[in-house]
Protein backbone atom coordinates (compact mmCIF):
# COMPACT_ATOMS: atom_id res chain seq x y z
CA UNK A 1 0.00 0.00 0.00
CA UNK A 2 1.65 3.23 -1.20
CA UNK A 3 0.20 5.45 1.04
CA UNK A 4 1.64 3.36 4.18
CA UNK A 5 5.24 2.76 2.59
CA UNK A 6 5.35 6.60 1.60
CA UNK A 7 4.07 7.39 5.23
CA UNK A 8 7.21 5.25 6.72
CA UNK A 9 9.89 6.90 4.59
CA UNK A 10 8.70 10.54 5.94
CA UNK A 11 7.76 10.04 9.42
CA UNK A 12 9.44 6.40 10.41
CA UNK A 13 12.59 6.39 12.35
CA UNK A 14 15.07 3.60 12.41
CA UNK A 15 16.87 2.39 15.28
CA UNK A 16 19.85 0.29 14.46
CA UNK A 17 19.19 -2.50 12.46
CA UNK A 18 16.10 -3.95 13.51
CA UNK A 19 13.65 -1.19 15.16
CA UNK A 20 11.59 0.98 12.86
CA UNK A 21 9.46 3.22 15.45
CA UNK A 22 6.46 4.34 13.64
CA UNK A 23 5.04 5.87 16.89
CA UNK A 24 4.38 9.34 15.19
CA UNK A 25 1.20 7.96 13.07
CA UNK A 26 1.07 4.13 14.39
CA UNK A 27 1.26 3.02 18.27
CA UNK A 28 1.77 5.78 19.82
CA UNK A 29 0.22 8.92 18.04
CA UNK A 30 -2.23 7.36 15.95
CA UNK A 31 -3.26 9.22 12.54
CA UNK A 32 -6.77 8.00 12.51
CA UNK A 33 -7.53 8.74 8.78
CA UNK A 34 -3.93 6.94 7.60
CA UNK A 35 -5.89 4.13 9.92
CA UNK A 36 -9.25 4.30 7.79
CA UNK A 37 -7.56 4.09 4.36
CA UNK A 38 -5.66 0.88 5.74
CA UNK A 39 -9.01 -0.55 6.60
CA UNK A 40 -10.51 0.27 3.22
CA UNK A 41 -7.59 -1.58 1.54
CA UNK A 42 -8.33 -4.96 3.83
CA UNK A 43 -11.70 -4.68 2.98
CA UNK A 44 -11.12 -4.75 -0.74
CA UNK A 45 -8.58 -7.58 -0.35
CA UNK A 46 -10.87 -9.34 0.91
CA UNK A 47 -13.93 -8.48 -1.07
CA UNK A 48 -16.32 -11.84 -1.29
CA UNK A 49 -14.89 -13.33 2.06
CA UNK A 50 -17.06 -14.43 5.24
CA UNK A 51 -15.84 -12.51 7.74
CA UNK A 52 -17.12 -12.38 11.79
CA UNK A 53 -15.14 -10.94 13.68
CA UNK A 54 -11.73 -9.52 13.87
CA UNK A 55 -8.99 -10.78 16.62
CA UNK A 56 -6.11 -8.21 17.76
CA UNK A 57 -4.00 -8.05 20.89
CA UNK A 58 -3.50 -4.87 23.08
CA UNK A 59 -2.27 -1.83 22.72
CA UNK A 60 -1.32 -0.86 19.33
CA UNK A 61 -3.93 -3.51 17.56
CA UNK A 62 -6.51 -2.20 18.77
CA UNK A 63 -7.03 1.38 16.99
CA UNK A 64 -6.07 -0.53 13.62
CA UNK A 65 -9.15 -3.17 14.29
CA UNK A 66 -11.55 -1.09 15.24
CA UNK A 67 -10.89 1.26 12.21
CA UNK A 68 -10.76 -1.62 9.87
CA UNK A 69 -14.03 -3.46 11.81
CA UNK A 70 -15.73 -0.44 10.86
CA UNK A 71 -15.53 -1.50 6.76
CA UNK A 72 -16.46 -4.74 7.50
CA UNK A 73 -19.25 -4.01 9.61
CA UNK A 74 -18.09 -6.62 12.45
CA UNK A 75 -16.80 -6.56 16.00
CA UNK A 76 -13.48 -6.39 17.38
CA UNK A 77 -12.19 -8.44 20.29
CA UNK A 78 -8.80 -8.04 21.30
CA UNK A 79 -6.45 -10.37 23.31
CA UNK A 80 -4.97 -9.43 26.56
CA UNK A 81 -1.93 -9.08 28.04
CA UNK A 82 -2.69 -9.23 31.49
CA UNK A 83 -5.09 -10.83 33.62
CA UNK A 84 -7.36 -7.96 35.42
CA UNK A 85 -9.92 -9.05 38.00
CA UNK A 86 -12.63 -8.76 35.56
CA UNK A 87 -11.67 -11.45 32.80
CA UNK A 88 -13.26 -14.40 34.76
CA UNK A 89 -11.59 -17.61 34.83
CA UNK A 90 -12.97 -18.93 31.34
CA UNK A 91 -10.15 -18.34 28.74
CA UNK A 92 -7.84 -19.32 26.11
CA UNK A 93 -4.23 -18.38 26.51
CA UNK A 94 -1.14 -18.65 24.78
CA UNK A 95 2.33 -17.47 25.11
CA UNK A 96 4.16 -14.62 23.51
CA UNK A 97 7.66 -13.15 23.95
CA UNK A 98 7.44 -9.17 23.23
CA UNK A 99 10.83 -7.84 22.34
CA UNK A 100 9.95 -4.57 22.11
CA UNK A 101 9.07 -5.05 25.60
CA UNK A 102 11.55 -7.51 26.40
CA UNK A 103 9.25 -9.83 28.58
CA UNK A 104 6.48 -13.10 28.05
CA UNK A 105 3.11 -12.18 28.37
CA UNK A 106 0.30 -14.74 28.59
CA UNK A 107 -1.83 -13.22 25.99
CA UNK A 108 -5.68 -14.64 27.35
CA UNK A 109 -9.40 -14.19 25.55
CA UNK A 110 -12.75 -14.97 26.99
CA UNK A 111 -14.21 -17.87 26.01
CA UNK A 112 -17.37 -16.25 25.57
CA UNK A 113 -16.13 -13.76 22.84
CA UNK A 114 -14.19 -16.65 20.40
CA UNK A 115 -16.55 -19.51 19.37
CA UNK A 116 -16.44 -22.17 17.24
CA UNK A 117 -16.98 -21.67 13.39
CA UNK A 118 -16.46 -17.69 13.53
CA UNK A 119 -14.76 -16.70 10.60
CA UNK A 120 -11.36 -14.58 12.05
CA UNK A 121 -9.75 -11.51 10.45
CA UNK A 122 -6.61 -11.13 12.46
CA UNK A 123 -5.03 -7.79 12.58
CA UNK A 124 -1.74 -6.52 14.40
CA UNK A 125 0.72 -3.39 13.92
CA UNK A 126 3.72 -5.20 12.96
CA UNK A 127 4.79 -8.81 12.42
CA UNK A 128 8.53 -9.56 12.66
CA UNK A 129 9.57 -12.90 14.34
CA UNK A 130 5.71 -13.79 14.55
CA UNK A 131 5.87 -14.86 18.33
CA UNK A 132 2.40 -12.20 19.10
CA UNK A 133 1.03 -13.67 16.03
CA UNK A 134 1.30 -17.08 16.69
CA UNK A 135 -0.43 -16.84 19.53
CA UNK A 136 -3.32 -15.41 18.33
CA UNK A 137 -3.24 -18.32 15.84
CA UNK A 138 -3.05 -20.92 18.63
CA UNK A 139 -5.59 -19.61 20.25
CA UNK A 140 -7.89 -19.30 17.26
CA UNK A 141 -7.52 -23.13 17.20
CA UNK A 142 -8.11 -23.79 20.48
CA UNK A 143 -11.28 -21.92 19.63
CA UNK A 144 -12.03 -24.05 16.56
CA UNK A 145 -12.82 -20.74 15.13
CA UNK A 146 -11.71 -20.47 11.28
CA UNK A 147 -8.89 -17.87 9.87
CA UNK A 148 -10.22 -16.21 7.29
CA UNK A 149 -6.71 -13.74 7.01
CA UNK A 150 -4.47 -12.02 8.91
CA UNK A 151 -3.67 -8.22 8.47
CA UNK A 152 -0.60 -6.70 9.44
CA UNK A 153 0.25 -2.86 8.64
CA UNK A 154 4.06 -3.14 8.53
CA UNK A 155 5.49 -6.83 8.08
CA UNK A 156 9.29 -6.98 8.84
CA UNK A 157 9.24 -9.62 5.82
CA UNK A 158 13.59 -10.55 6.39
CA UNK A 159 13.18 -11.61 10.24
CA UNK A 160 11.40 -14.61 8.30
CA UNK A 161 7.87 -14.45 10.66
CA UNK A 162 5.71 -14.17 8.25
CA UNK A 163 6.56 -16.57 6.18
CA UNK A 164 6.81 -18.92 8.82
CA UNK A 165 2.86 -18.57 9.15
CA UNK A 166 2.29 -18.75 5.53
CA UNK A 167 3.92 -22.07 5.31
CA UNK A 168 1.40 -23.29 7.41
CA UNK A 169 -1.17 -22.51 5.09
CA UNK A 170 -2.40 -18.76 6.63
CA UNK A 171 -3.19 -15.96 4.20
CA UNK A 172 -1.41 -12.98 5.25
CA UNK A 173 -1.94 -8.84 3.98
CA UNK A 174 0.87 -7.05 5.21
CA UNK A 175 0.24 -3.31 3.67
CA UNK A 176 3.90 -2.40 3.99
CA UNK A 177 6.47 -5.27 3.87
CA UNK A 178 10.25 -4.81 4.42
CA UNK A 179 12.70 -6.32 2.50
CA UNK A 180 15.40 -4.74 4.19
CA UNK A 181 16.20 -1.75 6.87
CA UNK A 182 20.24 -2.22 6.23
CA UNK A 183 22.16 1.28 6.69
CA UNK A 184 18.50 3.35 7.66
CA UNK A 185 17.92 2.90 3.99
CA UNK A 186 14.67 0.57 3.39
CA UNK A 187 13.52 -1.03 0.57
CA UNK A 188 10.21 -2.76 0.31
CA UNK A 189 8.76 -5.80 -1.33
CA UNK A 190 7.56 -5.58 -5.00
CA UNK B 1 -26.90 8.67 26.23
CA UNK B 2 -29.63 6.50 26.13
CA UNK B 3 -28.29 3.97 23.90
CA UNK B 4 -25.22 3.52 25.93
CA UNK B 5 -27.22 3.21 29.33
CA UNK B 6 -29.92 0.81 27.65
CA UNK B 7 -26.74 -1.20 26.12
CA UNK B 8 -25.43 -1.70 29.79
CA UNK B 9 -28.49 -2.58 31.23
CA UNK B 10 -29.02 -5.38 28.20
CA UNK B 11 -25.54 -6.68 28.44
CA UNK B 12 -23.93 -5.54 31.79
CA UNK B 13 -22.50 -7.81 34.16
CA UNK B 14 -22.31 -7.07 37.81
CA UNK B 15 -19.98 -9.01 40.29
CA UNK B 16 -20.49 -7.35 43.66
CA UNK B 17 -21.33 -3.54 44.14
CA UNK B 18 -18.29 -1.97 42.56
CA UNK B 19 -17.63 -3.75 39.52
CA UNK B 20 -19.57 -3.52 35.97
CA UNK B 21 -18.26 -6.32 33.44
CA UNK B 22 -19.23 -4.13 30.30
CA UNK B 23 -16.63 -6.93 27.95
CA UNK B 24 -19.13 -8.05 25.87
CA UNK B 25 -18.99 -4.27 23.90
CA UNK B 26 -16.86 -1.76 25.35
CA UNK B 27 -13.45 -3.39 26.72
CA UNK B 28 -12.90 -6.92 25.54
CA UNK B 29 -15.13 -7.27 22.68
CA UNK B 30 -15.95 -4.14 20.96
CA UNK B 31 -18.68 -3.50 19.00
CA UNK B 32 -17.70 -0.62 16.67
CA UNK B 33 -20.71 1.23 15.87
CA UNK B 34 -21.38 2.07 19.24
CA UNK B 35 -18.09 3.60 19.61
CA UNK B 36 -19.14 5.38 16.43
CA UNK B 37 -22.40 6.61 18.06
CA UNK B 38 -20.05 7.53 21.64
CA UNK B 39 -17.90 9.76 19.28
CA UNK B 40 -20.92 11.73 17.15
CA UNK B 41 -22.06 12.10 21.24
CA UNK B 42 -19.10 14.31 22.07
CA UNK B 43 -18.77 15.66 18.79
CA UNK B 44 -22.31 17.26 19.07
CA UNK B 45 -21.37 18.33 22.89
CA UNK B 46 -18.33 19.60 22.00
CA UNK B 47 -19.72 22.05 18.71
CA UNK B 48 -17.97 25.05 18.33
CA UNK B 49 -14.83 24.01 20.53
CA UNK B 50 -11.12 24.13 19.26
CA UNK B 51 -9.53 20.23 19.66
CA UNK B 52 -6.26 19.50 17.77
CA UNK B 53 -6.08 16.47 19.86
CA UNK B 54 -7.81 13.11 21.46
CA UNK B 55 -5.34 11.74 24.62
CA UNK B 56 -6.00 8.78 25.89
CA UNK B 57 -4.86 5.96 27.79
CA UNK B 58 -3.96 2.24 27.17
CA UNK B 59 -5.73 -0.18 26.19
CA UNK B 60 -9.48 -0.07 26.62
CA UNK B 61 -9.37 3.66 25.61
CA UNK B 62 -7.61 3.17 22.28
CA UNK B 63 -11.10 2.15 20.65
CA UNK B 64 -12.83 4.85 21.65
CA UNK B 65 -10.80 7.52 21.36
CA UNK B 66 -10.13 6.76 17.52
CA UNK B 67 -13.78 6.17 16.76
CA UNK B 68 -14.21 9.26 18.38
CA UNK B 69 -11.23 11.00 16.75
CA UNK B 70 -12.69 10.22 13.47
CA UNK B 71 -15.67 12.90 14.02
CA UNK B 72 -13.03 15.26 15.21
CA UNK B 73 -10.95 15.28 12.39
CA UNK B 74 -7.61 14.71 14.94
CA UNK B 75 -4.89 12.35 15.87
CA UNK B 76 -5.28 10.44 19.00
CA UNK B 77 -2.30 9.84 21.14
CA UNK B 78 -2.48 6.93 23.76
CA UNK B 79 -0.22 7.29 26.71
CA UNK B 80 1.44 4.05 27.74
CA UNK B 81 1.38 2.14 31.10
CA UNK B 82 5.09 0.69 30.55
CA UNK B 83 8.47 1.83 28.63
CA UNK B 84 8.99 -0.49 25.38
CA UNK B 85 12.53 0.16 24.32
CA UNK B 86 10.92 1.92 21.58
CA UNK B 87 9.68 5.07 23.49
CA UNK B 88 12.72 7.05 23.97
CA UNK B 89 13.76 8.61 27.20
CA UNK B 90 12.06 12.73 26.69
CA UNK B 91 8.52 11.03 28.19
CA UNK B 92 6.44 12.82 30.30
CA UNK B 93 5.22 10.61 33.11
CA UNK B 94 2.08 9.99 36.39
CA UNK B 95 1.66 7.23 38.56
CA UNK B 96 -1.87 5.59 38.46
CA UNK B 97 -2.82 2.92 40.36
CA UNK B 98 -5.45 0.37 38.81
CA UNK B 99 -8.34 -0.96 40.47
CA UNK B 100 -8.97 -3.78 37.85
CA UNK B 101 -5.36 -5.02 37.71
CA UNK B 102 -4.59 -3.89 40.98
CA UNK B 103 -1.26 -2.46 40.48
CA UNK B 104 0.25 0.74 40.30
CA UNK B 105 1.58 2.21 37.00
CA UNK B 106 3.95 4.54 35.83
CA UNK B 107 1.87 6.17 32.49
CA UNK B 108 4.17 8.02 29.55
CA UNK B 109 3.29 10.12 27.19
CA UNK B 110 6.26 11.27 24.74
CA UNK B 111 6.88 14.82 24.84
CA UNK B 112 6.82 15.00 20.97
CA UNK B 113 3.30 14.10 21.28
CA UNK B 114 2.03 16.08 23.42
CA UNK B 115 2.97 19.78 23.48
CA UNK B 116 2.42 23.31 24.93
CA UNK B 117 -0.85 25.09 24.01
CA UNK B 118 -2.62 22.35 22.38
CA UNK B 119 -6.12 21.76 22.57
CA UNK B 120 -7.03 18.50 24.41
CA UNK B 121 -10.03 16.36 24.71
CA UNK B 122 -8.89 13.40 27.38
CA UNK B 123 -11.15 10.28 26.57
CA UNK B 124 -11.44 6.68 28.49
CA UNK B 125 -13.82 4.30 28.86
CA UNK B 126 -14.12 3.69 32.93
CA UNK B 127 -14.37 7.03 35.61
CA UNK B 128 -14.41 5.47 39.03
CA UNK B 129 -12.00 6.82 41.46
CA UNK B 130 -10.66 8.83 38.72
CA UNK B 131 -7.10 8.18 39.31
CA UNK B 132 -5.84 7.03 35.81
CA UNK B 133 -7.47 10.33 34.86
CA UNK B 134 -6.19 12.09 37.47
CA UNK B 135 -2.53 11.13 36.21
CA UNK B 136 -3.86 11.92 32.33
CA UNK B 137 -4.82 15.30 33.88
CA UNK B 138 -1.10 15.76 35.53
CA UNK B 139 0.59 15.03 32.23
CA UNK B 140 -1.51 17.80 30.56
CA UNK B 141 -0.52 20.40 33.08
CA UNK B 142 3.29 18.99 32.97
CA UNK B 143 2.98 19.61 28.99
CA UNK B 144 1.04 22.97 29.12
CA UNK B 145 -1.37 21.65 27.22
CA UNK B 146 -4.98 23.14 27.81
CA UNK B 147 -7.47 20.45 28.65
CA UNK B 148 -10.67 21.41 26.31
CA UNK B 149 -12.76 18.70 28.02
CA UNK B 150 -13.04 15.00 29.21
CA UNK B 151 -14.99 12.63 27.57
CA UNK B 152 -15.85 9.24 29.53
CA UNK B 153 -17.96 6.26 28.49
CA UNK B 154 -19.38 5.15 31.79
CA UNK B 155 -19.04 7.51 35.29
CA UNK B 156 -19.54 5.15 38.02
CA UNK B 157 -20.32 8.41 39.84
CA UNK B 158 -20.73 7.28 43.51
CA UNK B 159 -17.38 6.64 43.79
CA UNK B 160 -16.88 10.17 43.62
CA UNK B 161 -13.89 10.30 41.43
CA UNK B 162 -15.67 12.70 38.68
CA UNK B 163 -16.83 15.10 41.01
CA UNK B 164 -13.63 15.40 42.48
CA UNK B 165 -12.03 16.38 39.00
CA UNK B 166 -15.32 18.70 38.41
CA UNK B 167 -13.92 20.75 41.40
CA UNK B 168 -10.92 21.43 40.12
CA UNK B 169 -12.70 23.46 37.25
CA UNK B 170 -12.69 20.51 34.82
CA UNK B 171 -15.66 19.71 32.15
CA UNK B 172 -15.76 15.99 32.68
CA UNK B 173 -18.95 14.49 29.86
CA UNK B 174 -19.97 11.15 30.78
CA UNK B 175 -22.23 9.46 28.52
CA UNK B 176 -23.66 6.77 31.17
CA UNK B 177 -23.41 8.44 34.79
CA UNK B 178 -24.27 5.55 37.05
CA UNK B 179 -26.02 6.91 40.29
CA UNK B 180 -25.69 3.47 42.49
CA UNK B 181 -25.53 -0.10 41.60
CA UNK B 182 -26.77 -1.64 44.95
CA UNK B 183 -28.27 -5.42 44.24
CA UNK B 184 -27.86 -5.53 40.97
CA UNK B 185 -29.91 -2.59 40.17
CA UNK B 186 -28.33 0.18 38.32
CA UNK B 187 -29.59 3.50 38.46
CA UNK B 188 -28.46 6.11 36.18
CA UNK B 189 -28.23 10.19 36.90
CA UNK B 190 -30.93 12.32 34.99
Amino acid sequence: MKLLEERIIRDGAFLGKDILKVDSFLNHQIDVSLLEEMGKEWKRLYEGCEITKILTIEASGIGIACMAAREFGVPVVFAKKSKSINVGNDFYSAKAYSFTHQNTNDIIVSKKYLTKGEKIFIIDDFLANGAALAALVDICKEAEAEIVGIGIAIEKWYQGGGDKIRSLGYRIDSLAKIKSMDNDVIEFMD
